[in-house]
């Protein structure tokens, strides 16, 4: 259970880290979309291992294949099934790991569960399957844009480098001009810099990235369990390594009153009613109210440091790890895609929902 | 759509604060839990409004009627239907507010979703729908205590007083000893203060509750789009003024190295695997691991202020909106139960989803 | 778990036949419909016990009471909660029933699933839940006929009284002008003299209802696991005493060719393409067609006999029961409304689903 | 919408007759399960076209790769996902049909309802799309081997020649020893006659599967709206060309009184509390009461025939259709595997679903 998200637009992953290949399916996209599968394989190749110097040095090709669902190039409502073969297994790398339980993984909790792991690099649990994410949300945000909807993320905060001014000062057309996907290139600069420092110290550190939605239609969110910052909230925090979220003015709200941070409404100069100010994030009520939605996910450090960490096999006995294999000294450049993809899936099944909301 | 939450157990909840009643539906309680129908009232009765000083002077009994689903007090497994009448309606003195878009409300989005909207005291959007999310939170919470779960929380922040040390250092027995809910009887006092003061000034003030999870198995949460945190991230920022969730470290993780945060497996004396510490907050790769599972939830401050506010009706007039009725200054003693109640039903639902996780 | 149907349009029931109250939640429910409350009362009192001499006796005004959802008689888009009170429960005419497991009725199997039983009347397993449904059923129907869409079954065979022809030679308009809900006045003269011969018998007899749905949009069903006439075939055989379920031709294909039942297309006059015949039933692929669609569903004659049976109690030990109370000797006239009930709360459904099959 | 089945143990399939592949991810499955693969490609092999004289002479080989959820031969509980390559597209076939609707197929429909079509044999309407569904069922049926439960099918009735004897008077044994899977030889004789006749004739047939489940355990079914028959109703009406389902003796008890078709609780020798008789079919009240489930599937005779058909195209068009490819004279040989899958998926589901019905 669990390996399904969305109602009306609903994506179900499968697949291990080192299995024969992940995938997944797609139920409930609209037909008559002609999807571009290369602008899919960008986004793909964003979220790929290899791409830069700060992440892993893994090399996958990462290159999807449609099985279904398009005909002709065009989405024809029914389901899209897609693989990813998985070309880089290397398993022996990680045969020291079988019995012992990397500390912050899901290695105890995986097998405490089931009573059995794939302890091939993770399995199950691996940041791997977020590239099926990325896939659907790739194609999603290619529905999304027909609708005048744009998402878009970046890394905000590595370690103690913090971007200090919201999203309206940073152009997002920067953020794919460092290898960190920070749109702000002197704090970019620092963080590759602290990445590779903490890399060189056989360690990991951990990070922000906010989220932006533009453009979304009022009226997006089922209130009262299904409200769009609820489903934006499960949605990230699903992603490995996210624990924390928030929206709009988020945990700053709580040192706040009232007066300071309400949204007053205006008539605009085209006539729409909007707010003076948006410090509710896009979202009242739990549903879109018209304005820019903005959310920060926090992620936790890599749990798997270059250097040696004492921990317990399944029996309860003392061993040394040393972590071979290679790894991402920081999460955050390869999160943004997958950030940008679960928010494109959260608001295109909205979309679909509301279409409900009337007679 | 959107008013059920739940996959094995479900709760579903309607209701406007200003109609007959509000209510709810529980599917999938397991057969054979004699229910205690005076706890259930009791957890109300924290939620209540007039419960004290320093929340909304207006009073509803809240008495809950269960219609169905108990036979001589015990679960029969078929759905448990139960409604809690709207006592005080005095609509009128809410009539200023009929076409009046309130600021930070969801009167405007509302509106704009489903081309009608009860204006009246905030319709379904209104806190209110929370007291039937707390009987169900009650009974559930009957049902975990027989497995030997406790959840409680209290409140860590008001304004800028803000409680500095972890859940541990605080006896959840002096949560109820003050107004506020909130351990510290200092703390809590300051709070207090703050919020009688905010209340002086027609404002309002935000915060947060810390809510604490013990003695859940390990084994609980549902990857890859289920997990346990995810779904209990949603449940709390489903719940009314809710901005952010985090759970362990949470943002705190963002500015740490992996070195500084991995928890390390230890055997504890009783030859169970452990963690050394818990940054984790007692999830790990969405499963529950045994430690204590630990969050918080960020509250806004009430949007009602009692003053005059500018605004917009729905033609896009401006209008100068005085609010009248009677609100909380703070939602923060009040949204603990609600917390609590949230976290229940979510641990329930996956204490049976994980039934079916072996053969 | 299972007390709720349908996807986006969703109906959740409880109540027991003895407990305090029977009721449900609609979540769905598109917003800016008005409803006909009269008109809603007017298809429980179809339902209700105690109408005509050929049903059971017991007297239950059945009176919904709806709670949320309606504001100023409009729907708002919000979930709509009712209730009908149990009047009258003389729950003293059951209690040798307590132990026994009544032939051919649920009480061994919820006894046994569940450990515990409501054993007043048949508790969750009476029809009278099916009262919950009517309620839903007479909501959708509403909405359905503001898109065209009209409902109606009768009563097609009662023992050996089989209506020969199809749907197409009888007046629903003279549905309603017997007891036992047949359009075909001959027929039904002879099925109600069937159903007091066997009540003097102290017996019961089953029969058949035939459904038709008139103006159904082409492109309802949501293949290859929601087809309409899946969907369609559930709601039916949900209902109690159900045993079988066909559309079209239904088993009457079995025998057939292909040459001598497939619908050929044609252009009808006004230009849209039409089958030429409707052996399918209005349903190709799982997916409405435009045609009328039909159906049959078939019951078992009631299970309690006013006659004394041999059975056994919990223990296994041999009891004879003499049934008490009132019970109907067919439960086919009042199935009639149940089953166009189930069908509009079906089509609804659909009808909403199809909003997300194009972008 | 609507390629998914199953709450707890679920199974969504996707592809396309003529596309890249065919295939699903089953979630649910609980871990611990050594699955053997070469039975799941037996139960393939028995719905594989090509198989006998009397079906399809295509030729796929149909091979299942299983890519995830399996350790070590051993399921993980994690997602189950698999391909099955189309090898023998031949799409150049049915070139004539890219615009033509044909005659009781989902052509009309599919283009009516999403306003684009896969038209190569039959897109997603396909039966082929069925062998997924026979991959996910030959594993539910290993782990329900395990609890005790044992499925079987075959066909009782082709056009005329009908098995008069209810499933006990037939060794389950001899299904497989005749290419139609009737028990009886002399009735299976008269089958294949019958099929070659109407194959000869360019024509088709119609026909009944009879499916039985054994040894499954009391209880399973969640009433009101998932009883275990309504389920298993919609999953046969949800395979090609179902058109009727019926359980127990099903449409049989509208003829029937009541004092003629109770089934009576007797002690067994054993001290279980068993039926005298069996009509009810194995599910009383919507639950399995622990006798053998018994039900019998409609399916019309295959659509396609091998002579010209009148009908139109989507301009309205009058066209002649000459069917080429290979088509089935009758469906029942090749649906009987797949009763058995869809019975067997349901049944786990329930299965694990009731896991939760008590404490």
């Amino acid at each position: 259970m669990g390996n399904s998200i969305g109602k009306v637009f609903r994506l179900t992953t499968f697949g291990e880290s080192h299995g024969a290949a992940i995938g997944g399916v797609i139920d409930g996209m609209p037909a008559g979309v002609a999807i571009d599968l290369d602008a899919v394989q960008h986004e793909l190749d964003r979220r790929r291992p290899g791409q830069s110097a700060i992440v892993t040095g893994r090399t996958e090709s990462d290159r999807v294949r449609v099985l279904s669902g398009l005909f002709e190039g065009v989405t024809t409502g029914t389901p899209i099934g897609f693989v990813i073969e998985n070309e880089n297994q290397r398993s022996g790398d990680y045969g020291n790991m079988r019995d012992a339980f990397r500390p912050s993984h899901a290695d105890f909790t995986y097998t405490s569960k089931y009573g059995i792991r794939d302890h091939r690099g993770g399995g199950r649990s691996s940041a791997r399957e977020t590239a099926a994410r990325v896939v659907a949300g790739a194609m999603s945000r290619q529905v999304l844009a027909l609708q005048g909807v744009d998402i878009y993320a970046y890394t905000s905060q590595v370690g103690n480098i913090v971007l200090d001014a919201d999203y309206r000062k940073y152009d997002p057309g920067c953020i794919e001009q460092n290898a960190v996907r920070c749109p702000d290139a002197e704090a970019a600069r620092q963080m590759i810099d602290l990445i590779e420092q903490v890399k060189r110290d056989g360690d990991t550190i951990g990070g922000v990235v906010t989220g932006v939605i533009k453009g979304a239609p009022v009226g997006l969110g089922e209130p009262v369990f299904d409200k769009l910052h609820s489903a934006l909230g499960a949605a990230m925090l699903g992603i490995n390594a996210a624990k924390g979220f928030e929206y709009g003015l988020g945990f700053g709200f709580a040192g706040r009153r009232g007066s300071e941070v309400i949204d007053c409404f205006v008539k605009a100069s085209d006539g729409k009613i909007r707010t003076a100010t948006n410090f509710s994030g896009g979202i009242q009520g739990g549903i879109s109210n018209g304005e820019d939605i903005y959310f920060r996910v926090a992620f936790k450090p890599v749990a798997t440091l270059l250097r040696e960490v004492e921990t317990v096999n399944a029996k309860g006995e003392p061993v040394v790890l040393a972590a071979r294999g290679r790894h991402d000294p920081c999460v955050l450049p390869r999160a943004v895609p997958v950030v940008e993809a679960m928010a494109a899936i959260v608001m295109l099944d909205f979309l679909l929902q509301n279409r409900s909301s009337h007679i």
